[in-house]
């Protein structure tokens, strides 16, 4: 083993942790394609976004100046609770692999919700209070992002009303009742609540739910009622740059202790994790500063930058929010059944579209069984059972790990552990038993599906 | 809100971790009472012990007279990839308590065993490696320690073989998946595979097991299979020796912040954390060189310090372990089916039962539903939700909180948080519904189950 003068695990101290969050598209020469009306098509107004969001998210989504933004201190007091997050030095993987890469994981999961969710759910719940709101409503497929808004509403004594996507709700009854014990309504998708689960309901009656859909019940749930706004926990700029609070911590303890990474890798559903983590590095990399390599990992049943187009869709199945430019499989694309976990979501942020579109960072998809392999292997040595999400990330980092092992190269391998898979005992329990089952969409199904992108003048 | 000079979480350094676990039995002027051959009635000898235990698990068993045992290199290294655990200043929950009292939790949870149990596991599996052993056996109720062990097992390549009580086995489905993750071989209990077990089932045929039983059948299967030692989670002075890293490593991060106990609060099943968690402290007091208040928290329904008798007693329902004087409700008691968690045990550590005895601890015993009212508190502004054993710590210590609110002292708190709930939504559910009931045993039911205490000459 390594002579260790690194330890296992750097903590910063508090004094070190952000004070601002990051925006990374101040510093893009080329900025992601505006949002869109779905209506006239033309770009959202501040006006219209904030009849959805919060005013202050809605400005923070719309902001392409400003490289820094403040954290308020109530959302650091928070943040306080849970973070800063560890880096750890992966010494045991690394000796298991006997490769002569040095490997870290920022380990995000340490927290009730149990991934990075929470980053971003205390802040729109913050600005949601602040902005003297009632609640909030949203969606959640594998449920991270519902406890973790959950949790921060509950702090802040804010409402949550959770639509979760149907499957996942009977899958994992005890991700609804972490929720419940922190005071949500949480609510199958689709549901009767609303007309557009009415609607779908009555198209497809045995339909098991899609993210897209949830979405649509979540936004409608909020137009409906007076001090009620939607918020989410991916996808858009507003929550890539809470996130940043990832990417910053993981670059102040790397030079602490005077080390500076080759390689990112990070899972990619929706892209908040991976935006968050890699900003302030891409940020960097587009000043001329320094250069990384940053790669997404994708599901081979998802494959939204691999194989998708880049081109404005439907964020939602209603087809109720705005337009947004992005690698897209079609709005109504919904993975295979026997996909496990979370990355179902059919596009990426536009932030993450743009970067990739431009050749900055690289995208792989990987298929779930692999996934789940690399997953016990890591466990087994570094002690945490990490998300089926997370182990996206660490199975290409084990890849870029043994290419070095072959090389002979030393590289510094940052991988993204966005969070624990706890509650996804059930895909663990399909692996341990042999009856786990990969699933590639064919061209033909992915064709049909981007059949239906809207049409932008 | 505080003026927070003292961080919300105080990390010690890897350098400032404890070498040495810290011996409490070599500062009692009166020892707890000698483990007794279950047949001769006479005090084991080392040899007796060595054909349950490893050998050097053995002699830290009889070991009265070393103060500190050094810990080592392998499992400090092991240590060190979940330890140092956070000292938590809960500085949300006193403001939501508004007390002037300072509460902090020594938080045991950021592992994938969910608890402090990991401490001793590795220390166990450790000595089972080195002393060239092919694996080892064990039994576990709510799941902790089973799961603690496996990641132990896995990590050095040591075989394990768990019997989990079957009503545990049956309501944790995803408890009994974790360890097999970890490749351990789970097996509900009572079983057919072993003489007592047979024997169990025979005599009741529809019982859901106990964790007397589930010790026996490990015992048996240990001592039937040449190479496998019995190992345990609990209870024995040897768990109680490796948990006092918990202790030493709660006493140094205060002492680095000029901070001074008032107050420890602990759960108490079989004792191990408590034991680990106040050594350090109960040392200086018995030198006299401090002092301060000790409370052992223990459940209404299985209440063996608050109602039990001190008396020598069989560890295991199938009498096949050494005996042990200790505060016990008999052999064969078995806590109500509606108790929810661990802490489930008939008995309690000789060494916490002898302090007990002398008077310098406390011990309250504390319903489930107001323990689970304590838990969802604790959690909605502390942001962790607790194991429901943690939380009986965790409803004195608010109750002593609320004490210095009346008072106007400052008192300093500190709770062993023993572990997170995440394995255990099914109670939490029950706790939520509303239909969570308490249950507490008749003076004529534990007089009952008394009357089968062995007779000691």
């Amino acid at each position: 083993m390594d002579t260790k003068q690194i330890p296992y695990k750097i903590y910063l101290e508090e004094s070190e942790m952000p004070k601002e969050w990051y925006n990374v598209r101040a510093d893009m020469a080329k900025k992601p394609a505006p949002l869109l009306n779905p209506v006239t098509k033309k770009p959202c107004t501040l006006d219209e976004l904030s009849e959805i969001f919060c005013e202050e998210l809605a400005k923070q989504e719309l902001n392409e100046t400003d490289r820094y933004i403040p954290i308020p201190q109530e959302i650091r007091d928070f943040y306080k609770m849970y973070r800063p997050s560890p880096l750890v030095r992966a010494y045991c993987l690394e000796e298991k692999l006997q490769t002569p890469a040095k490997i870290y994981y920022k380990f995000e999961g340490n927290n009730t919700s149990g991934s990075h969710k929470l980053n971003s759910a205390i802040a729109q719940a913050y600005y949601a209070k602040n902005q003297g709101l009632k609640g909030v409503t949203t969606e959640t497929g594998a449920g991270q992002w519902g406890t973790a808004l959950s949790m921060a509403c509950s702090y802040l004594g804010l409402d949550c009303r959770v639509f979760m996507v149907k499957c996942s709700y009977e899958q994992k009854p005890f991700r609804k009742e972490v929720m419940r014990t922190y005071g949500a309504k949480v609510t199958p998708s689709p549901s009767e609540e609303t007309e557009v689960g009415r609607m779908i309901l009555k198209e497809h009656p045995g339909t098991s739910g899609s993210l897209g859909c949830a979405i649509s019940e979540a936004v409608e749930t909020a137009k409906n009622n007076e001090g009620y706004r939607y918020v989410l926990g991916s996808v858009m700029n507003q929550v890539l740059l809470h996130q940043t609070i990832i990417g910053l911590e993981t670059k102040a303890a790397l030079e602490k202790y005077g080390q500076k990474a080759d390689i990112i890798v990070g899972c990619a559903g929706g892209g908040s994790n991976l935006g968050g983590l890699i900003a302030p590095f891409m940020g960097e990399q587009l000043r001329g500063e320094n250069s990384y390599k940053f790669i997404a990992v994708e599901p081979a049943s998802c494959p939204s930058l691999t194989r998708g187009k880049y081109a404005y869709d439907y964020c939602d199945t209603g087809r109720v929010c705005p337009l947004q430019k992005m690698y897209t499989l079609g709005s109504g694309f919904i993975p295979s059944s026997s996909h496990a976990g979370g990355l179902r979501y059919h596009g990426m942020s536009s932030v993450i579209s743009e970067l990739y579109d431009q050749g900055l960072i690289e995208a792989r998809s990987v298929e779930q069984t692999e996934v789940f392999k690399a997953a016990v292997e890591f466990a087994r040595v570094e002690g945490i059972l990490p998300a089926p999400e997370s182990s996206h990330a660490i199975k290409v980092a084990i890849d870029e790990a043994m290419k070095c092992k072959e090389t002979g190269e030393s590289k510094t391998i940052v991988i993204g552990l966005t969070g624990t898979g706890y509650f996804d005992m059930y895909a663990y329990g399909k692996y341990n038993d042999g009856v786990m089952s990969d699933y590639v969409p064919t061209d033909e199904e992915i064709d049909e599906s981007l059949k239906n992108l809207p049409v932008i003048d």
